[in-house]
Formats: C-alpha cells, sequence, structure tokens
C-alpha cells in the first residue's frame, strides 16, 4: 500500500485526549469547553429532533443557518454577502479548510503557511498536491514580513493566515492584513484565512477579518466555526465565505467530499442564532475573564505566561522548571507526574525551534477545572 | 482561478429538488424517505441533545457506534472485526468513498469504475490526481467480466463496485463476488465496496458483501450508510470496514478532511441499534413492500419497469410513451408537464448509451405519495 501520507501519525489531538482519559488527567490539550452548552442552543436542538427534519440538508447549507452568518458579517463588517452566492456551510472548518485547499491548489502549486499552525493545513496541502512553504511567524507570532516576501515564488497559489492565532492566542491588526495585501495585489494568490476563534478576541481590541477590507476580501476565503463560537465542537460545523467564483470553485469539492452538512444541527444553529443575537456578542467578554482569572490563579506558579490575545489558548514557558525536557518530553511528563494534559507546540512547526519551551493549554474551561489546573501547576517548582 | 474540475456542475440531485421544490412536484429524484423517522430514534437523539455530549467525538468515531456496526458485520458475515482497528465512522458515505479514494489513488492511477454510477466517484479520483476507466456493465446492470479485465492495466489501483446497484437495484451474488476476487488476485489492486443499500435486498436473496469473502474482504473499504438504514438521510453519517493496514491509510486521510462526525448523533444511533435490533432485519420486507406496492400500482401505465432487487430505486424505460425524448429532457418534460421529479439515469454514465429510455424513481416514499405519483405517471399515454 502505497502511504499518501508518509509521515503522518495520529494527530496530537487524539493522543492526548486519549492520554488524559487513560491516565485520568485534567484535560487541557484539545481545544474544546468542559462546560455546558447554551440550554436554549440544546432545546433547539430537540425541537429539531422530530419529524420533518432528518433528510438531506442542501449541498450549500441550509438558506437559514447561511442568512444568520450573512447578518452577523454585515453587523460587524457593514456589507451583507449574497446568501445564495457568498456563503456555504461545512461539516465542520476542517472540511472546510481541505476542499479549499483542493479546490485551489493544483499538482506543483505552492501554499504558504505560518509556523506555528494548525496541523491539517500540510497534508491538505499534500493530499493536493501542493508544496507547503513554512514560515516561521516572529517570536511575538505575529508575521515576518521579510520572510512571507521572500517565501513568495512563481509557484505560490494561496497563502494560509489564522488570527486569532492558534496556538499562541496572536491576533492580527486590519494594518497588517492591508500590509498583507499590498504583498501579494501584484500576484495570483488567493488567502484561506482560518477565523475559527473570530469572536473570541480580548482585551476590547478590533477584530480585523480579510472580510472588514473588501480588496483582500475579493480574494479570500474566510473559514468559520460554529463550534467554538457556541460551544459545540462536537457538532462539527462551520462556514465558508467567498465572493460568487470563489464559492463555485469550493461547492464543486465540497459537493463530492461531503455533500452537505446535518439537518437537525443545521436548524437549531440558525433557530439559536436567530433568538441569541446577544451570544456572539458576550463571547469575548466570557473568555477573556476565564483567561483572566487563569492567569491569576497562575501568578504564584513558576510559568510565565505570555500574552492571550485571543483564541481559548495560552501559552506557558516552562523554562524556569524543566529546562531540561523539550516541550513533547514536557507535556509527558506534565500528564503522567502532574495529571495535566496540555499541547506542546513543537508539533504545530515543521521545524520545531531549538530550546523552545512552550506549552499550550485550553482554558475554555469551567472555573472549578481551572482552580484545580492551577493548583497543581502552581505545585510543580 | 484554475479550475479543478472543469466539466463539473452542480450535482443532478440538488438540480432535481431544487426543481420540484419551484414546481411543486412530487419529489421522487434524490433518494431520500418522505416519511417520518424511527420515532424512538428521535427520542434517542433528542436524550443526547443535552450536557455532556456536545464535545469532539473521538476522530475514528464513538466506540459505542463501531461496535454497533461490528455486531451487525458478525450477525450477517460470522467474523467480528475489530472494534479499535477495523471499524471507523464518518460524516457520511460520501465522505468514506472521497477518503478512500485520497489514501490509496496516487497521481497517475486508475480507478475502474461500472457505468451507471454514482456521480461522487468519477470527481473524487480526478482530486486525487488519479484517472477512472470506466467499463459499463451490461444490460442486466451486472459486470461484464470479458470489459472488466480487459481495462486492468499495470496502473489499476482501485476497483469501485457499488450493490446493491444505484441506479439500477441490480444485486450480485457470492458467487460473482469470488469471480471479481480471482480476477484481481494476481494484481494490486483494492475494492472499494459502496454498500450504502446493504440493507435493501428483496426477494428474499441472500446479500452478498465483500465482507462475506474472507480473501477479499482482504483487500478491501466497505462503506456503510446509517442514513439510508435507518431513515435520517440528513444525518450524514456512515462507515468503514477495513483490514487494519487499509484503515491506517484511511484515517490518515479522514483525520485531515473532517477530523469526526457529530456527537450526539452518533451516540443516538448506537443507543438505537442496540435497543432495536429488530430494525436492520425488517428493512427489506418494509421496502420491498413499497417496491411491490409502486409496481403494481404502475401496471397499468404505459411505463415498463425493469427488475428491482434491491435499494429503494426503480427504473422506468418510457420508449413507448416519448421515444423522441433523451432521459434528460424526459425527466424535464415529467417534472414540468406532470410535476413529478426524477433522475435521467444518463447522468451516471460517462458515456451515456444511445437510445437507452430509462429514468429513475425513489420509492423511498408514503403509501399516499407513491399513490400519487402512480396516478399522474398513468395518465401519460
Ligand atoms: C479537531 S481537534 C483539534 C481541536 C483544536 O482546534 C485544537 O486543539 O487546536
Ligand atoms: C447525496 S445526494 C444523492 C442521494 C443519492 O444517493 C441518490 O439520489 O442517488
Amino acid at each position: 500500500l502505497p502511504n499518501k501520507l508518509p509521515t503522518i501519525g495520529t494527530s496530537i489531538f487524539t493522543q492526548m485526549t486519549q492520554l488524559a482519559q487513560q491516565t485520568g488527567a485534567l484535560n487541557l490539550s484539545q481545544g474544546f469547553p468542559d462546560f455546558d452548552s447554551p440550554p436554549e442552543l440544546l432545546e433547539a436542538l430537540k425541537s429539531f429532533a422530530s419529524q420533518g427534519f432528518q433528510q438531506y440538508a442542501p449541498m450549500q447549507g441550509l438558506p437559514a443557518l447561511r442568512e444568520q452568518v450573512a447578518l452577523s458579517i454585515q453587523q460587524r463588517y457593514g456589507w451583507l454577502p449574497d446568501v445564495a452566492s457568498e456563503v456555504a456551510i461545512t461539516p465542520g472548518a476542517t472540511a472546510a479548510i481541505f476542499c479549499v485547499i483542493q479546490a485551489v491548489v493544483q499538482a506543483g502549486d505552492e501554499v504558504i503557511v505560518f509556523d506555528p499552525c494548525y496541523d491539517s493545513y500540510d497534508p491538505a496541502t499534500r493530499l493536493a498536491g501542493g508544496v507547503c512553504i513554512h514560515v516561521p511567524l516572529q517570536a511575538d507570532f505575529c508575521i515576518d514580513w521579510q520572510r512571507f516576501k521572500d517565501a513568495i515564488s512563481a509557484k505560490t497559489r494561496l497563502v494560509i493566515i489564522n488570527f486569532p492565532h492558534n496556538p499562541s492566542g496572536a491576533v492580527i491588526s486590519a494594518q497588517n492584513l492591508k500590509t498583507l495585501y499590498d504583498i501579494i495585489e501584484p500576484y495570483n494568490i488567493l488567502v484561506l484565512s482560518d477565523e475559527v476563534y473570530e469572536y473570541l478576541v480580548f482585551d476590547g481590541q478590533p477584530y480585523a477579518s480579510v472580510l472588514g477590507l473588501p480588496e483582500l476580501a475579493a480574494r479570500s476565503f474566510m473559514i468559520g466555526s460554529f463550534g467554538k463560537t457556541f460551544h459545540v465542537t462536537g457538532w462539527k460545523t462551520g462556514y465558508v465565505v467567498a465572493t460568487p467564483e470563489l464559492m463555485q470553485a469550493f461547492l464543486k469539492v465540497h459537493q463530492y467530499v461531503n455533500f452537505c452538512g446535518v439537518t437537525p444541527i443545521q436548524h437549531a444553529l440558525a433557530t439559536f442564532m436567530q433568538q441569541h443575537p446577544e451570544h456572539i456578542n458576550q463571547l469575548a467578554g466570557f473568555y477573556q475573564a476565564k483567561r483572566d482569572l487563569f492567569g491569576q490563579l497562575l501568578q504564584p506558579s513558576a510559568f510565565k505566561l505570555l500574552p492571550s490575545r485571543g483564541t481559548y489558548f495560552q501559552l506557558l514557558d516552562y523554562s524556569a522548571i524543566r529546562n531540561d525536557l523539550d516541550d513533547v518530553a514536557m507535556s509527558q511528563w506534565l500528564v503522567h507526574q502532574h495529571a495535566i494534559a496540555t499541547i506542546p507546540i513543537s508539533v504545530f512547526y515543521e521545524q520545531p525551534i531549538q530550546g523552545q519551551r512552550l506549552i499550550r493549554l485550553c482554558f475554555a474551561k469551567t472555573e472549578a477545572t481551572l482552580q484545580q489546573a492551577a493548583q497543581r501547576l502552581c505545585q510543580i517548582a
């Protein structure tokens, strides 16, 4: 059997979540909430678990849900995407990312990604016959413009950005998006903007999306995640916004990869979004409070907290504790010796940075979990 | 924008369902039931629309659901697949098909498909960089062994079979599966067996699966569909059974295409299957009664019914009515003039057969719908 992805094993998220379950460790590794989903959203799912809502959804997604996406974009960026031609619902953001890459990358094409980055970009590119050019982010996890420019070649077809950024929590400004646009403008380069943490931006920073800059939006696929926004990662439902031309290329692939998403789930999301517009407006504050609590609780610890400006992730520098361990060894040590599962960030790099001593923790957890985790982490000297 | 699938438009299923909705026609085109889903299954979904079941499922699928799949296979074929290494849950059979093809097809590889065939096989193969070799089935929609042998080349990597067969309702015997195995045995050829209609086999025929022939199972991916078996096509949940080695290759792709399926949906299916083992045993009788009723009602019509030995599809020969129209024109005429949406079968062919006068109707419908449809069809002279 020829191996299409020879260097690929089981993803770190699956590994660490399994390890947490086996060892009974607190699971702060894979990104998902351990608290309740909105009760009204579950009520909505119950109400659509009824006759008449159990057959195929439209391939492009339920119109009512596409409309809610369009309205949320109008509210934030001042323009209303066309529900018929510019919005699609997918079975998860990962599927959306995969299909965008399949839709635009031809054999031999290059795709620029910024390390550390989500682990699906590179294998998805390889499966499309393309090659990922991995450009390291700066130490503050912002784009190094010179390195980005140097990475562009005649073969560059796509650049993938992800702000708010997993695993670091870095965000991007509108001005830097304009810089990105100015750099790619002369070329035939498209943008995949993975904005699954779009609502998780803290400290009152204005959120910058490719959709906020018309000239950049014109060559971008913007990807969002209902799972992350509504505390239901197990619903595996995401969306794509793109120009009609790009959307058509996307749908041609989506139609033969997944065909459509789950019908009652889409109805429930549309109903909840329509009835509870306050949810998305309160989300940043909700998660900022968790970040702040966790940060405060970790104050006495020997870990150094890096700034988390968005997402539900917090990077910890452990160099003062076990500088002898690389991050993979450190996360193993933490799960086995201190019953806390985390993510080593080297797995997000093509070329891990020698001497980097950072692990990622997910703070999408109850106060009780965060307290227990902080207690364990504070005991480590 | 380079077009990865230049010859592809919106699928016939989307087109015809939309046309049915726009014109108010009876929709017998896209394959889905218009009757109630099992109430206990919806109750199960309601009960899992509760706190604690809304985050990521395991990448390979919920163990309890994999176990139900394994047990159903043991019941039918006398051996129990290993739940840990030989069964996976996918967000739909279409996604499973796509990921199998991505997992095994390399650039330049050939994939043999039998026309007429489901419309995703060819684009999925092209996206993997492969080429589909389309081998026409015989007039009775069984495999023409000589043509199959002639199609095999040094580049053949995969053969895709689909019995019970969409769109014809043909089935395959265990003996013919053995013949298939004997033909591919000397080669390095794998089999994708699309068995989404596995339980819909009529007239007491024994059902033949690749899983019933150990030597064939050893090089096959078997794909099933909960949507079709449990009257919930909108749940988009399917499964794959394969040897540990093949499963590993599959999961590497699945993990970056979809990562996992929907959690509450998987719980609901596992619970229902465990509590209602009778459902799958009664399914063939349930659909056979619909086939027989529809056939009886169409007796007085000018359409000729071809045998439907499985699936929930019925082919009608309309040559006695409008031999002047090809099947695409006929289906347009039927939807606009007689308010019945059907599927022209030429769309399932790379090279449609000149003069073939067949349309496909889905009989997964209530008695009332079948009666109304038959009434309209009987009025056409
Ligand atoms: C699909 S599992 C990965 C979840 C996630 O986004 C993360 O933990 O980074
Ligand atoms: C995924 S839409 C197609 C449904 C189906 O299997 C058919 O109608 O043939």
